[in-house]
Parts: C-alpha cells; sequence; structure tokens
C-alpha cells in the first residue's frame, strides 16, 4: 500500500514536535526550507534548549510546557527514543484537540502503537511512522533541512487509522523531500531488525572489541578506510540504540541467531580452507549487493524528479 | 621503526609491476602524476590486457612476457592476490637483476615472507609491503593516482634486509603520497586480522544472510544508509578475499572467536534487557571510535602536509 506522492505545499497545518533533536529538528527544518509557512512549536526538555530551538528558526516557538506547545497543534510529531515515547504521550494528551493526528518517528513501530493505544485509547488519528533517515551525530546541533531529501519514510497505519490523518502524515513528509511508503507494523519490525538493528549491533560489538583489546591504540592506528566506514554507525546515540534493542528484542535476537550461522559458516570455511565456499559467498555477497544498491539508487533518483 | 619521510623526487630507477589491477595500476599512475621521470614496465596476463595498460598511460610498456617486463628493473612490485605470489615470483626470478629489490602489496605479510624465502633464497633485497587503500572497484578500470594519498603503507622488513632496498621503496611509496611505517611481519599479520580482514568477514556474512533470507528484495529495499557503508567492503573482489582468509586463516580465525564473544555478550544483554549495560557499551563504542577516527584525521591532515 503506497500513498500518492502529491506534491501540493501544506501550509495551513499547526505542527508540534515532541523532542528536538536531529529527527525532530531536520523536520521542522526541512517544512521551513521547502514552503511549509504555517507554525510549528516545540517541546523541549529545558529552557535553554528552548531558547536555542526559537533562535535556531527551526521553529516558531519551543517550550517546556506541554499545553502552549501541542493545544492548538492540527499534527503532533513525537520525535524521542523508544522508552520515552509513552511518557511523552502522557504528558500531551491532555491537551491534545480532539482531531489531531499523532505520529511518530521511532524506529520500532509494535512498542509505539502499544504505547498509544495505552495512553490515546482512540486509534484513528494515530499514524505510526519511521524516516529511514540518521546520522552519527545527533541533537539538534547535527539538524540538516536536507536530512530527509530522497530517503524513505515509513508508515504502518492500522485498520482503523482514518485516511485523511494518512495523508496529512503522507504530505508532510513529501514536503521534507522524503518517499513515503506504508507497511504493517510487524513487517516493519521484523524487516528493520535486518537491514539496520543487525547491523548496528554488529558495528557496536566489533568497536567493542578492538576497544577491549590489548593493543588498542594501535588498532585504530592501522585501521583500513573500509573499517570506517563501517564502524561509523556505531557512533550512534547510545540511548536511542539502547531503546531499539530492548523494544525490539525478538526480531533483533532473531536476526542475531540467523547472522551467527552464516557467520559459522564462514569461519568453518576459513578453518578448513574450503576456498571455492569462500570464493562463491563473496562472489554472491559482491553481486547481491551491487545490483541491490545500484536499483536502490535508480529509486531515489526516480522519486527526486 | 618509523622510515624518515624522505621527499626528493626519485626519478632514475626502472620499476617493474607485476599485475596491474586496481593496486598495481594505482602505484603507477601516482608515481607518473607525482613527478617519476623514470620506466615502469609491468607484466599483465593477456595481449589484450597489455594493450590497454600502455594504452592507459600508468605505465611504459606492458606485456605477458616476464623477461622483457624484469630484466631491467630495478625493483619489482608483486600486486597480485595472495595464492598468486608465489608463481608469479618463480615466474619473474630467472630474469631478475642481482640485486633488484624485490617488493609487494599483498595484505598478508607472513606468507609472502615464506613464498619470497622459498623461491629467492636470499632475502637481503626482499621488503614486504602492504599499502592500507583499498576500493570496492578492482581491476584495471578503478586505477586512480590519488589511491595512496595520506594513507598509510606498512612495510614488513627483516632482520637481514638492507636498508638501502627499504630506503628505495619507502621513497617510492613516499612519491605516491603514503605515509610509511615499518613493523613486524607476524604482529602486522594479527593487527590487520582484526582492523580489516574481521570488518570484511562480518561485512560479507552479512550480506550473505540477508541475501539467503526469503525476503531480501524488501530487505534491501529498506536497508538504512549506514547499511550502505556498512556492506560496502562486502564489494571487494571475492579471489583476493579469498586468499585473504586462506592465508591469514589463523589470525582470522582469532579474531573471529574473540569477536564472537562480545556480540554474545550483547546479545545476552538484550535477550535479558540489561538496559544499563547496553549503553555503557554503545557509549564506550562511540566515545572510542569518535576518538581515535579524530585523531586518525589529524594524523592524515598533518601528513598531507
Amino acid at each position: 500500500m503506497n500513498s500518492p506522492q502529491s506534491t501540493d505545499a501544506i501550509t495551513n497545518v499547526r505542527i508540534a514536535i515532541v523532542g528536538l533533536g536531529l529527527i525532530g529538528g531536520s523536520f521542522g527544518a526541512a517544512l521551513k526550507q521547502n514552503g511549509y509557512t504555517g507554525h510549528i512549536s516545540a517541546l523541549v526538555r529545558t529552557d535553554a534548549a528552548a531558547a536555542k530551538a526559537t533562535a535556531s528558526g527551526y521553529v516558531d516557538h519551543a517550550s517546556t510546557d506541554a499545553q502552549s506547545v501541542v493545544s492548538d497543534a492540527d499534527v503532533v510529531l513525537l520525535a524521542v527514543p523508544m522508552l520515552a515515547m509513552r511518557a511523552q504521550l502522557e504528558l500531551v494528551k491532555p491537551f491534545l484537540k480532539p482531531d489531531c493526528v499523532v505520529t511518530d518517528a521511532g524506529s520500532v513501530k509494535g512498542p509505539f502503537v502499544e504505547d498509544a493505544r495505552t495512553v490515546l485509547k482512540d486509534m484513528s488519528n494515530v499514524v505510526p511512522g519511521h524516516p529511514i533517515a540518521g546520522r552519527e551525530k545527533s541533537g539538534i546541533d547535527a539538524v540538516d533541512a536536507a536530512l530527509y531529501q530522497g530517503k524513505r519514510v515509513l508508515l504502518t497505519p492500522l485498520g482503523i487509522t482514518l485516511p485523511s490523518a494518512v495523508e496529512l502524515v503522507t504530505r508532510l513528509w513529501q514536503q521534507c523531500g522524503a518517499v513515503v511508503e506504508s507497511l504493517a507494523v510487524d513487517h516493519h519490525d521484523r524487516v528493520l531488525a535486518s537491514t539496520s538493528h543487525l547491523p548496528h549491533a554488529l558495528a557496536f560489538a566489533l568497536v567493542d572489541t578492538l576497544t577491549s583489546g590489548q593493543q588498542h591504540e594501535e588498532i585504530f592506528r592501522y585501521a583500513a578506510g573500509g573499517f570506517s566506514d563501517f564502524t561509523r554507525i556505531a557512533s550512534g546515540d547510545a540511548v536511542m540504540w539502547r531503546d531499539i534493542f530492548l523494544t525490539n528484542k525478538t526480531a533483533v535476537c532473531d536476526a542475531l541467531d540467523t547472522f551467527n550461522l552464516h557467520l559459522a559458516e564462514l569461519r568453518d570455511a576459513i578453518e578448513s580452507e574450503d576456498g571455492d565456499k569462500l570464493e562463491t559467498v563473496f562472489k554472491r555477497a559482491k553481486q547481491s549487493r551491487d545490483e541491490h544498491f545500484q536499483s536502490a539508487i535508480s529509486t531515489t533518483t526516480t522519486a527526486k524528479n
């Protein structure tokens, strides 16, 4: 189920962003840069953050007071770590307009649906979402109005979700330059466990392995270029990633177990000097990666045109 | 033991390159671009490759005939996959001048030393070397005169190696823009097993895992940006990597075993929902990576000035 890629600018909805880090801040910055002229407010944790947020120009109003931020909002985007979602929902709920659309940017969709159902009860205006865009830098200082350009945003609406709510969230992300697609909640969490959470687990474990070694200074010193690319994702925000692993643990552990079988096979082939097996696996991996990323690049280019 | 970083151009030595792929071709291209005006010949496998090599301008002469390539050479660089080294040494040996310096660009140094000792006997003019520079593209079409700019080249001379031979190879790599360092053979192979071979094994195993899954089309479709970086190294040349794993198998298996212990710990922390442990590991990994690559960047910048 893919939503139509509308390009009409949305200017008349009032937006509230809960959590103004890389993801929330870049959402505001992208909208403002791409012709959105409506009002954006942001809920932040400290007065200092509020002052910084307002000065940044990404939002029109920022405050630590939930009521002042969300009471006029037509749509609220929650952009906080997964385990902070429920408390933030509880914080804003008393002040939400009855037909306010609630969406989020969390990396795991099942737990957000559960949190929203528990806190909000009525799910008809809830549109769970996940922008597949990130950086190794986090926080408002890393905000980039181009972060979502050509990137996918996955929405996981429920059967009960109003089409109008999905349409509104879709159009906002499109106005950020993103390509919006929809898929089922569980499906999303299983696929992302493989494509995102598993690679992050490997990168974290690799850096941890090398850092724990006796000679880690020189290990980093003699690291090859690929190592830097490979471990970049180990510089992701620790709390955000802690929460992702904790909230998607079953799918992540399944993905790790499958990976371990393949890694054990590879190790066996090395130890038994099975050159044919190694060459076959490496050729297949190269071919698969080259093919898929070639087509991924084409898709992105097409989407931008 | 670090060699002095001389910047005097070398123009009067005759060079032979055995194997004109990314590594060998970029060596020739870098020398020609950086003021080297001497003669470079290349040993290739087919007449078509010889014609292409000569037309490229990276070398002055290319041929499938070993005698015509190496008989006048003052220095020979072997740039072929690890398991092809011995046969190439045997091929060129009859035609080498008595004082010809022999060096290589292989990723594992122990087996090259063994091959050279077996074939050449006298090791006084043998300088094992390893440029830490690579790309996911291979072959002569991927040649880049800037490939070695600011990159490290590790030499692993033996006690018997003549200082003049080390000095010559050092100056050639410096003229390619590289920073040259020396370390012991075994030490090199253990360190690189961790910093390069292990990450490649993980990337190959990850792509293999995802490619083997039932839904691999959409797994690649929803891959995040970090995934592309993470798996780039799985596009390395299959034969080159087969040979690296086979020739450095003990150190690679040790590195894999250590990694597996850390990955198992991480999986346990996820399964038991040990958030504190996860956050600690992730913060340590981020801090370590950020620190080391910051200093690595500084080193590179300094080296370029």
